[in-house]
């Protein structure tokens, strides 16, 4: 029996730079800015929760092993329970002297249960604990954010469910284009956010791999069972390869590309929600619970929210971009660099989620579509002009002829300040002598966004299907 | 019947901004400065071919439907047949007077199979043409990297395999930490190249969907069959929000990032190449093939592969961001902004194969291993110190009381500029009478290795697991 | 005389890696792919001119200070000038072979010239050499852009002169806030041009310094003049430090940041210019001349120019990052990723000036203001409500109750869907005694626009100021 | 007298969105997480001593100009440096309640000096308050830094003086290329250090500049005096545009710029730095007082420092890309998303400054040049191979045929594991008859370091040069 109870805190790997462990061959103490430097514990502290159950996990695993006695891996057990309800109580508050949330917590479980707590870290490293750690936590705020998404994604669908046939004006280069469904314009975003939640689904499996006991780097010597400890923390694998398992942060920068695709969603529906609170567009409502208003300008009420959520789009995006020029060119396996993959992580996932929240609140309380001025606009305008050519078309008339009189009919209309529902039928019958009375139900707004029924299209029988597909897949994909 | 074939050309949807077509409402010519700055055919060219199967397929599917004769669209499949032949041979080079590539096919057919050439057109819209053509592209592309990541793969494994038994020093701070199976090190890589392949494979599914008939945001009024197109063109779905379908680029981003992740392992690769040729590793030798000289300074043989794939990471995270500030804050749905997905996209494509090649040539032809120069390297140095206290551990020394030992034997020899294996064995016996002669083998590199067997470490045993496993899934996966 | 005539090429330097210079010690041949994947000549040749010129600085520099004779010098002049000729009448097309622009050059200059051609590298390095192509060119290309902002501003400034009493309205987070005149709201945009130009020229400074005799990392042995070279070049100063000299990039990652500043103003100007042009706003016409239009819906002209230009703002900012990463972390000296520089710099360098000229062509003739729509605008909302309370304080009321009463009026008014304007004086006077007829000329947009008078404020006295300013410095600023 | 004293916090501008001051049109109150969302407090209480500092200028201004009776602007004056005292003290921390600092402050001061605290905000705006606060607080910052890069090239200098003479290796690709003096290697640092300290000068022009004044957007009615405030805060100008003045950010965005490229050259130093401290070179020795040991591998010395370094550049990188992101395309004037700019700041400051000082920490007491080694280092290898060729050419061998055979020397010492000053004399004559005994001398590395004696060059003469002028800008341009 190699490995035997004898040699407590046997740690083969470790890279624990704690004075009290290393301090053997170094002769002076860290100079105070360094120690300031180099500490962790401000952020890390955020992990507690994290590292006090993988540390349960590894030390269960070490009894099973028998690498320590049964009775030990008891006394760990409880004495990491502990500490979780002094953190919880609020009364384990470890200051800059600990550097990290593990030195942090083996101190205290050796105050706690006394010199088996040196025991512990006994075949781990802190290389593959932190990443434990990192990756209980990702996998715990993933799934929070999935949840989200489908809080939102409900609103959207229950704000859509309300508005099949309200219409709106439907934009590309933000130039009136063909009216659309509001139903329509919703699921747009219910589709985006679709992707989100399967993208997140996917990164989760690659999240959810346990790089406990890949060691400092290179595995250990002693007889650890690293699919035991998996199983406790519930991870979906094991990472094959010790050196990767240290040293891999892909699941971070995925994560954080995930969550600017989310933020690139959210910031278009902002902008949107901008664009329709303004005088000019004046479709939706603000209500007072969600905006805020001016000390001296009583006329205001400020869209705060989708603005905020805009202004946050380039934080996320900062954060993904920091941690990729973070592993750029790093060599095998563990750096220190690698520290600070953290708060670019916390304030990423903090953000989402917040983010995600409040547009879902906006959505459901603090606005509200101003119907009347909807309709308004989609009969105010020429959006309905590929509407009359194609009314020729279907009579007989080729197309390229029927296509170049409307160009006519439109110049003709915007100089006399003149809509096509305002033309007489004279007026038609000398244009073209096809149109008859029926021309004024193929421009009637409502009639160019039901005629759009191919699939995905405007048309209402098609948002309804849509509207039952996306119910489907909320009810059975979560 | 309503969308008959008397109406060429009738593409409902359209933002086709050619002067020919919606020159009936502009009265003045687009300043050249302006058409210059519009025009995107210096680029979008790389799309004709994925543009010209598009188009066939939805040419066919116009007739499959009835909206177009079926003499017609066997006329224009075979007209635009006949323009890839004419690309093929060099014979068609349109210019900047085509704006882009579209147009200049839509021109050509005209010319070559007369009006029924404007009926191509019919129910599409530039917008979900674009989106068709950028997918097809890039599922190819995906395809061809993830072959070329295969290859790499391989010749990982290949190299691998080869050296089980061969030792390199393991790093972690770039301080030599514990000695390595080189296998174990190489198969590192393998598992990030493996991360990469999956990703992509998941992507895919995202890029393999059809916006074919969105139409320009609305769909389209033609009894257009979105999913005849989709199975033609091999699509694994269709857009089912046409919104959606026209104003998504995520697919481009999660490449991107994808790509991203590529770099950053091949740039951690190459760190440690260019590491390994330096004078102080000389770890390998580069040979001829795949370095270069200087004219004056004959000793020089310099890592121009690695150098480039680092230098070239930060033009891919480049693109990726610039996607990302592409797309923040654009209210639904076309916008002339996307035009500008495109070079982005190309240029990681190109410069994410062409690294990958570079790479693989340099490993399978470009460089050697100087296994003497690595046997002495893992032979000079104390990486063994952790197995004296492991050894001392075992015969029953408590760990704590074996590793302050340990300390102060490195520290008496490195004053002496000794290392551990150069102790007589009296020395040995005078820090602690319970070393005896096997101590040598103790710390003998090769069994220092070969002690570290638990699951994914350097243990020659598990690494010869996990070439296993590496070929199984590199046979079974692909 | 240590250094004479009869060392030609003696490159002290060199990091010349053609095979015909370093072939040598070679004995394998580059492999095609990897000869490929060195090759800078695709992009570089872009450099050739300045390229031409800085040799010939370089060739004269030889012969005066006696490297070698002063015919030789103007036998290497001369070729170089040959080759510009060549180059300029499409007759020099180095291609792959060539591998880099520099050495293209030298190879078809021994031809023109002989052996003698062989000498021009002597005391020369392609590390400096780059470095010197690069800071002439985007010195070069810096005035250019500065010549654009000129422009750019000149345009801006007349589009003021000529709006100085149009009023439009003033928004805080896109709500109306309060009235402006036009001309203030164009001369913001001045500002951030000027300060652009500002920029520019400070950077111009560290650009233009040369690096040319750093050799290829630690100077040379022969007896060069750095300064007579400079002088020659028109640079304003020398590197002071070879090592720096060599692989500093800290300039184009300057001009990067500089250009990324002009993107974004650009893309805010981009952005508000689409909102102008839409139906909503309809603040201003597009002519032809600068946008385009739909094949089938005649009602749209695109505002293109602006959509691009915001939409390569993520091109510049990826640009930025791209060289930011490059240069993370390279230890000195020079390091062949450095090779990478170019390519971002040339494309940024052709955006920011296509964009600037884009939008300054979109400002002199692609739109018009549409006075009769800005006039409706600003008199149509509550941005004059913060004048009631202040005509209310003249009159001796507290602020605070007259903050309180117009928050009551505009309450009042916004649920009979009225205008301040609208109420009668027997309201007034009804809300508050203090009321007199003048009420109304107080809230009238003209009013308030001209009453917010103090130093930079929208007040007509401050903008005609403002103008007289903006004329002066780009008379005398330029 | 337009504006008296009567109309307490007429504060013309204004965006304050407090519920107590915008209240009266809104009906129900700020939902509990949007309240959250919205807050700002939790993070700009970092500028409160900024934002006392304005407000006491501002307040000053009021009773200079009239606007309030002098001995209101004393009360006001005397209440804002109570609550600096009481801040300081630890006795104000405003909580989320409070929305943000400007606000908590209005609020605090109005219950020490009663209701002419509610005068304090007249004539201003929030949105050119926290634009004022922002410039203050980042001026400071600035002159901070620029003081730690003045000590970082202080330390630079004094190890450079002190290594004149110690030779280390020069590289070029990571392969040795030419010996050179420490001090040139070093003073490649000062150079890019000093370029740093001249950027943020120039930046600091441009962040120097007051806005105070501009109100929300438009300047105000009251008769404020701009220039007296701005004097009073030592601002260099006044922002001549109101529009500009409250929604330019350029100056943060130049500030991340330059900031970015400081972590640029301190991670390349730190690369080198965790270079040299490798087993492989050894260059340097990290002493225990900057660095950090394992628990159980007592060899170890981890250079934490510059690998934090290094870490730390990728975060200032992305606040750098995510404020540009935040201010593309939006519309003027003040947005909400500004509020964003602030956190990215707040941390990139502290990061530079925390890095500059660890690193000239490091510098002047964590590490120690291990002359021994290096000599050995520069004497174990070709880098003077460029010298041999140099030596025939100066005896009339013409360079070409000197090179070639410097060429075939090399090839076959390396074959025979042989230095170039391995050979014998009778060696080098066999090789060409006209080498002498000197040949020793002309290929010592001293002699070779010494050559290379053009300007900036590592010549010592040179270098001795260099230092002086180092020493001169140290003294005269700060």
């Amino acid at each position: 029996m190699p490995h035997s109870a004898s040699n407590p805190s046997a740690s083969n790997p470790a890279e624990t730079n704690s004075p009290e462990t290393w301090s053997q061959r170094f002769e002076s103490a860290l100079h105070p800015a360094i120690a300031r430097f180099n500490a962790s514990i401000g952020f890390d502290i955020q992990l507690i929760e994290y590292d006090l159950t993988g540390s349960q996990a590894h030390a269960k695993m070490l009894a099973h092993t028998g690498i320590i006695p049964a009775d030990e891996g008891e006394q760990l057990v409880a004495g990491l329970e502990q500490i979780r309800q002094e953190y919880r109580a609020g009364h384990f508050t470890p200051g800059i002297e600990a550097e990290d949330v593990h030195f942090a917590v083996e101190r205290r479980l050796t105050e706690l249960v006394g010199d088996v707590g040196k025991k512990l870290h006994t075949a781990r490293s802190r290389n593959d604990q932190v990443g434990t750690d990192t990756r209980l936590y990702l996998r715990s705020q993933i799934q929070t954010i999935r949840q989200r998404l489908r809080e939102f994604q409900t609103v959207l669908l229950t704000l859509a469910e309300q508005n099949v046939e309200t219409l709106i004006p439907g934009y590309t280069h933000l130039q009136r284009a063909q009216p659309l469904s509001l139903a329509h314009h919703l699921l747009a975003y219910f589709e985006m956010a679709e992707r989100d939640w399967q993208r997140l689904g996917e990164i989760y499996q690659r999240v959810n791999v346990s790089p406990l006991g890949s060691g400092a780097l290179a595995g250990t010597t002693f007889p650890i069972d690293r699919h035991y400890t998996a199983e406790l923390l519930n991870f979906g694998g094991v990472y094959a390869n010790s050196l990767d398992g240290v040293s891999d942060r892909d699941f971070a920068i995925e994560f954080l590309c995930a969550s600017s695709l989310i933020m690139v969603h959210l910031s278009r529906l902002s902008e949107e929600v901008i664009l329709w609170a303004s005088e000019e567009f004046r479709f939706i409502t603000l209500k007072d619970s969600c905006s805020t208003g001016s000390s001296i300008m009583p006329q205001k009420k400020n869209p705060d929210v989708p603005e905020l959520v805009r202004g946050k789009t380039g934080r996320v995006f900062g954060h993904l971009q920091g941690l990729l020029v973070l592993m750029k060119g790093l060599p095998l396996a563990y750096n220190k660099d690698l520290q600070e993959d953290k708060e670019a992580l916390f304030d990423a996932v903090l953000t989402v989620q917040s983010c995600l929240e409040a547009m879902t609140i906006l959505l459901r309380e603090g606005m509200e579509f101003r119907r009347d001025r909807l309709l308004e606009a989609v009969s105010e305008d020429f959006s309905n002009a590929t509407d009359v050519a194609d009314y020729l078309a279907t009579k007989g008339v080729p197309f390229r002829e029927a296509y170049n009189l409307v160009g006519k009919v439109v110049k003709t209309s915007l100089a006399q300040d003149k809509l096509l529902k305002d033309l007489t039928l004279e007026e038609w019958q000398t244009l073209h002598p096809k149109f008859e009375a029926d021309i004024y139900d193929a421009i009637a707004p409502r009639q160019v966004v039901a005629a759009r029924n191919s699939y995905g299209g405007t048309g209402f029988d098609q948002v309804r299907q849509a509207l039952k597909s996306a119910q489907h897949r909320i009810l059975n994909g979560g």
